[in-house]
């Protein structure tokens, strides 16, 4: 069914002008739907209903019978993706894959060696539309929330505020393999605790940069194997292996005995 | 460092002129490289070896300066994607991330609800040279193969002679999420088992190829969450979860517990 955003306002009051301009835009002549056309509304926080298309005009697209709203469970993985802004075609990418693979929210950073033009501080419309794109393909009902472009610091202090590891995709000796970092936070991830998944630029991080997240307590530094993988690659890659550790029906049981595991590791 | 790719057979005799056509144009003409500069030649079977430019030139771009080859150890996780293909700009996403990934070989299927233009048989140019780009530039040494474009039939038999799990990404009922059908195979896949990973269209597979997949005693049919992912999405997440599967430094006692959770889940 063709997914629209409006607000959770809207959304309430299964209001038939809930379509904003770049809703109807999409629908009316990108989607080219037609009166009596069912719809599936979202406010991107989980609550959706259906709904019809009653008229498409030039003016906008308006809504009736409208059915209850539905509420989807939250997903249980919940994972901030930072990453250290790419080539334009890749970011472009990059976002709908995070969007698809349901991260909860994207920090684009500049760090040292990005060659990127925008500026910290900016929520750039292109990212915002694509994002929204994302979450109408989808499905999902869920949005991923798209942070303003940060300079290092500001990514520290987000990594600083999230309540569990933050995976950092590093080339440093003592990274542990993505299997067995998944592993140890097993429990966590499949329990819907928060994570953070730290990717760094084509030019990898400064050795400065590579210190201070190291030096945070919830700093992960993991290796995803002997291929060099490009930035779009290595997020997607990671945002998957966070996903499918929380794609268990029995969370409690299998991330026990990783942690089991993990525990006799440590004690070699 | 910069990668080229060479035969075996001018891998071994540390060949002047081993670089073929293909490879010294996208030396000279896109990279621009040298007289001097130093590359990593692979056979695309895990062997490598240095060598610096002698000479570039119209000809052709030849070498000198050859250090010993060396032998990248296989990749432990051996997976056969088999995708649907998807519109052009999509697989071409998808082949470049595939080989990032480690896949070990590749195979295109026309399923019934495919719309694409190339036939059974077929091994297009465009993708093989994405293949090589790929490979080239993750300086991973194993290439990723590519199987001619198969019909249904071809992906059963192929599916078939793969000795270990192929899971199949499926709305079907009874499907098992993806992070317990990974858990179900640890052992296997961290200890170098083949498994292979099929994605369906953009349209889903029809009815009777679901059937006819599922019958196979290797099927595993997965799913990856309430969310609509596209082809290549779907094709990337689950080649990260295997790879992130075989990345642990202790496969073995990782594997077994979670072997011990399977059993656990399966008795309950």
């Amino acid at each position: 069914m063709t997914c629209a955003i409006v607000s959770s306002g809207a959304l309430d009051m299964a209001d038939p002008a809930a379509l904003g301009a770049e809703e109807a835009h999409h629908l009316r002549d990108v989607l080219r739907v037609r009166r009596g056309e069912r719809l599936l509304l979202t406010d991107g926080e989980g609550r959706v209903r259906e709904a019809s298309v009653r008229d498409v005009s030039r003016a906008g697209v308006s809504l009736c019978d409208f059915e209850p709203i539905r509420t989807l469970p939250r997903p249980t993985a919940r994972a901030t993706l930072l990453v250290c802004i790419a080539k334009p075609a890749r970011m472009d990418w990059l976002l709908e894959k995070a969007c698809e693979l349901g991260a909860e929210r994207i920090v684009p950073v500049l760090s040292e060696r990005v060659v990127a033009r925008q500026k910290p501080g900016e929520t750039p419309d292109r990212w915002r539309r694509i994002l929204d794109s994302a979450l109408r393909q989808c499905g999902g009902g869920w949005a991923t929330a798209l942070a303003p472009v940060s300079s290092w610091s500001d990514a520290l202090s987000e990594i600083q505020g999230i309540d569990g590891p933050t995976f950092v995709g590093s080339l440093a000796p003592g990274a542990l393999p993505l299997g067995d970092a998944i592993a140890d936070h097993a429990t966590h991830l499949a329990s819907g605790g928060r994570c953070g998944w730290l990717v760094g630029p084509e030019g990898d991080f400064s050795p400065r940069e590579l210190e201070s997240v190291l030096a945070l307590p919830s700093a992960v530094p993991v290796t995803l194997g002997t291929r060099i993988l490009r930035v779009e690659t290595a997020a997607v890659c990671g945002l998957s292996a966070i996903l499918s550790a929380s794609l268990t029906s029995v969370g409690g049981i299998a991330a026990a005995t990783a942690a089991t595991a993990a525990t006799a590791r440590t004690s070699k």
